[in-house]
């Protein structure tokens, strides 16, 4: 058998495993992975640089399926690789399988998630960045892209950043199968209309019949073969290929078989083709950046003002120094997230990512993937913008920092387009996370510090406007803790960020009223210290007042009560939050008109303590 | 004076009333207003048909600034036009006046929020839509873009929609002035770069000088008469052109000049040029759609089974032919969400907008812009995709209704991917929103209709699976309300959607063991009935158990604590959640899994009940 007859063979073992593995739970995309099968046979069989029993060797190729429900594919060439055996396969989709609809690094040889089309290739752009500028490898990222994906912005912000880094270690495949879920996609089988946009934007194209796996072969020499700009090859394909009931038809996206016996005959049977993978190339180590010692965190006097952002640029690039691990990214504002202190100081690790917030997001996950520790800079209401991709590196399993500047309505005049009012909210809800909101510049370093080794994804949100310094260099600030800044059993105020400064300013003002206020730093909102808050509960009769620059869902206060509510909760508690649209102003008129300044928590507080004594 | 010498003393005179106007607060962003000066000169004075006095006029031409920050130019236009006076354009970015730094449509000739780049073109191309394919008028859509947001993947969505739909009604013009916040764009003055892009996307590309104020002319000339495709103005212009202190001077964006007075008089000083902007051709009458008749809703029998995602699809094309206003779109999924339903029925006012909902949910702004009345599908998880616009969109007070399907665990096989789990917090925390979460198919149809006329983002979440028929057709939900579904007074159940059959279930299984559980449908999630949640803590004796197929953070348990902290907290309050990562398996195991099933309700409520029993 020559190469081209084992290719065609290998496909059809590739559809009949698919179609296999759909039939079990008489669910999934066999239809789907029926189109890519060819492509990926030769793939597989000849270029592909991976070794199975060791996923984590930092010299493999990468394969990336960012058209994830072709899992059945996916888990297919596991099978021909002797990665996973056909038992195995036959538990796709199955309760506890690893070998799930869409795939995830639950699978030792998948680095991202997939499933919400129009990531994989973002993520792809993340890894080459790291093996074209960090490792300085010779590995290739492949990614299996869909040519209904196409649609989605993302995949564009993927091309054009992949261009302009000369992403050459990068290669695209399109599978045109022409017809996504409900129907045809826009531009059907005219692979010009795919391949004149990618050429705009500067990538090496080739178009080929996707079922030709001589032609195949070729686009995959020519993509290793050309130099300083990536390649996708645009496959003409047929959904369903090989299978007389579901080839190029609609209405089989999504659906196993109605008779897989008769397609598997109709394909030639099973098979048991072995792909013996060819091993990546050894011969170099990944480059490690040298580092200056150990941290030297920056540190900032008491009673100083300073901006957190401007702590956060400062603590990364300090950070940068001790650990040749640490890069950084950031959305074409690092002027204002102070990104640019780490940019300047190490210039070889950092990333500008340009007004692209979801291929940002996507580089840090795509660069974790390599293991290097990323931090992603951007204004925290920017994020909004990656938020389906933030909640895919959840199911990813990535650990990423993400510093979102620019808090509140204190940012002032620039309004509430720029203003982070969900922020605390949204990455609250994502899973395993971490949220943390810093009132001052000392403690802002020491959780900058602590961000580089938390797993997971972790958000710090940092204030545009200098603070008072209010702890000293060095004090400790562990995730998952508070601190009680000032003490008092008259009520507890619980603020984080720009309003703890406000509750220190109103704990003052009550203290002359003779009301005593326990005033808690809530800086880690992401574990939430419940201890600490159920103690001031107990001592205050309950009295609970939270504050917070953010609208009064899913931040600070939902954060307090669901630390309460396991407990006895508190039998009074008020929330100041900002209830109204904001405009611009200055930042002391727009805490005020939000009612959550000095003065108002100070009101706040004394009605709190007076329906109490009332309520008695 | 001669045309040209007119728009070039207009131009002038836009450039010195944006340095007046960044001059008051001493921010916001004249010299990226200063590069578009020219551009917008000529665009008012001889292009734009606009009543200024009747901003909701549907023949209006319409306006959009998507780079927001260019705002003293914008509000320049209107000094200009007549519309403010100097006195107003110098209250810019003070507290309390309607000139924020951002525009938002508390100006009356402000259509959408924009501030957050990548968005404007967006909107404009749903206004597009609206004005080619629903209103049918000759209303043109003029779009100023910077050159640095066209980085944003969101901008391609819409170059893509754009061409697709042929919207020879859409003028989009690039500032390109090289400079970004923090430095150069990728492209700097390479106009070919953006040009070659636009035109693979289909779009015809003109590119001039932007201080050509006769090349300009030509430019929007050729613009109208292009026909069956979208134009785009690529305009080669200087930041801050005109003043040798900021010209083409990195380190300027978003900085008001130093030296305002020199920098006027070197433009010659201040001007008072009175544009007469042309009325807008009121010849013809927007077009309106026939209706059928009074609203007649899909109803089914209770026992029956029947999917809320289906209900959804039903109750919507019943709506749509009672109302002609009703207008539906989907990001190729309407298969799975039922809006075929709609489409089919109703194919002259259905937008597919294939797998981009970013430009989904842009797409519905801007047709709410023109007062249609548009209903956006997708799965719930994919809106996150869409966040930052659904935040912006109610910045625009724009009325939108986002149908998110497929939540939680129940979906089953197709894995943690296309599970929404954050969309309840996602949506809770959208400023003024509305997030409903029915359980049956009768109560979803009178939820879809009365979404219609709710102002504000509406969220419904719905469910893949048939859930059963519980409530008999034509039963009232108003909008934060809620339903007791079972009498109790031991403790009280809150759940919605799927839970609370499952809640249900427990309900009979705790009476057998003489538990007297109160169930509670919280299908308004927000608003959220207070009222009836505080007498089930008070009959109950505070003993709450809240389930959500969702996060722990920001859905119903929060929703239920927020409510009843500002009375008498309960004092024994469960909270069941989806907590670990879910993988694939059939609904039933994953909702066992996740321990929000009938089973592991009941034994938390029984947990709780004893352990009030022994607090005692």
């Amino acid at each position: 058998m020559n190469d081209a007859e084992r290719w065609r063979e290998l496909g059809q073992q590739l559809r009949v495993d698919s179609i296999r593995a759909a039939a079990v739970t008489k669910s999934g995309h066999p239809t789907s992975s029926m189109s890519a099968a060819d492509l990926m046979a030769v793939l597989l069989d000849k270029y592909l640089r991976y070794d199975f029993d060791a996923p984590d060797d930092p010299h493999n190729d990468r394969l990336v399926f960012s058209k994830g429900h072709a899992s059945p594919l996916l888990y297919s060439l596991y099978r021909a690789a002797g990665a996973i055996d056909e038992q195995e396969l036959l538990t796709f989709r199955t309760f506890g399988s690893r070998l799930q609809g869409h795939p995830t690094p639950e699978i030792p040889w998948v680095d991202v998630a997939t499933g919400s089309l129009g990531q994989g290739l973002p993520y792809g752009v993340g890894i080459a960045l790291a093996g074209k500028k960090l490792d300085r490898l010779p590995y290739r990222i492949w990614v299996l892209c869909g040519d209904s994906e196409v649609a989605e912005g993302s995949m564009w912000e993927a091309f054009e950043h992949a261009a302009f880094y000369g992403l050459d270690n990068l290669t695209a495949i399109i599978d045109v199968n022409r017809l996504g879920q409900r129907g045809e996609t826009m531009h059907g089988w005219d692979l010009d209309s795919y391949a004149n946009r990618a050429e705009a934007f500067g990538w090496h194209t080739i178009k080929i019949d996707g079922h030709d796996v001589e032609a195949i072969d070729r686009a995959y020499a020519e993509a290793i073969a050309t130099e300083g700009r990536p390649t996708v090859v645009i496959a003409k394909t047929i959904k369903g290929k090989g299978v007389r009931e579901v080839e190029n038809k609609p209405g089989w996206h999504g659906k196993a078989l109605d008779h897989p016996d008769e397609a598997i005959e109709e394909l030639g049977g099973v098979r048991n083709i072995f792909v013996d993978v060819a091993k990546p190339d050894r011969s170099a180590e990944p480059r490690r950046f040298e580092t200056s010692g150990p941290l030297e965190l920056p540190s900032w006097d008491e009673g100083d003002e300073a901006a957190t952002r401007r702590a956060y640029g400062d603590a990364l690039a300090a950070l940068g120094s001790a650990r040749g691990d640490v890069v950084a990214l950031d959305g074409e504002v690092n002027n204002s997230t102070y990104a640019e202190i780490f940019a300047e100081a190490h210039p070889e690790r950092y990333f500008e990512m340009y007004i692209a917030e979801q291929q940002l997001v996507a580089a840090a996950v795509g660069l974790q993937v390599r293991d290097w520790v990323p931090f992603a800079s951007s204004f925290a209401a920017f994020f909004s913008r990656a938020y389906d991709f933030i909640r895919m590196a959840a199911i990813s399993r990535a650990n990423i920092r993400l510093c979102g500047s620019h808090a509140g309505v204190s940012i002032g005049e620039d309004g509430p387009s720029q203003m982070a009012l969900e922020d605390l909210a949204m990455m609250r809800a994502v899973h395993g996370s971490t949220v943390l909101y810093p009132c001052d510049a000392n403690q802002t370093a020491r959780l900058v510090e602590q961000m580089a080794d938390r797993e997971g994804i972790v958000f710090l949100r940092t204030t545009r406007a200098a603070t008072p310094v209010i702890y000293a260099a060095g004090e400790d600030f562990p995730i998952g803790g508070s601190r009680v800044v000032r003490e008092g059993d008259d009520l507890a105020i619980v603020a984080a960020g720009i309003t703890l400064h406000e509750a220190l300013k109103a704990a003052e003002s009550l203290a002359e009223d003779g009301i005593e206020a326990r005033v808690i730093d809530l800086y880690s909102v992401k574990p939430v210290d419940a201890e600490t808050l159920r103690a001031a509960a107990d001592a205050t009769g309950g009295r609970i007042l939270t504050v917070e620059d953010h609208w009064p869902e899913g931040g600070i206060g939902d954060a307090v009560l669901e630390a309460l509510s396991d407990g006895e909760a508190p039998a009074h508690m008020t929330r100041l939050a900002v209830r109204d649209m904001p405009g611009s102003g200055k930042p002391a008129e727009l805490l005020a008109a939000a009612g959550i300044d000095a003065e108002h928590i100070a009101e706040a507080a004394r009605s709190l303590v007076e329906a109490a004594v009332g309520a008695r």
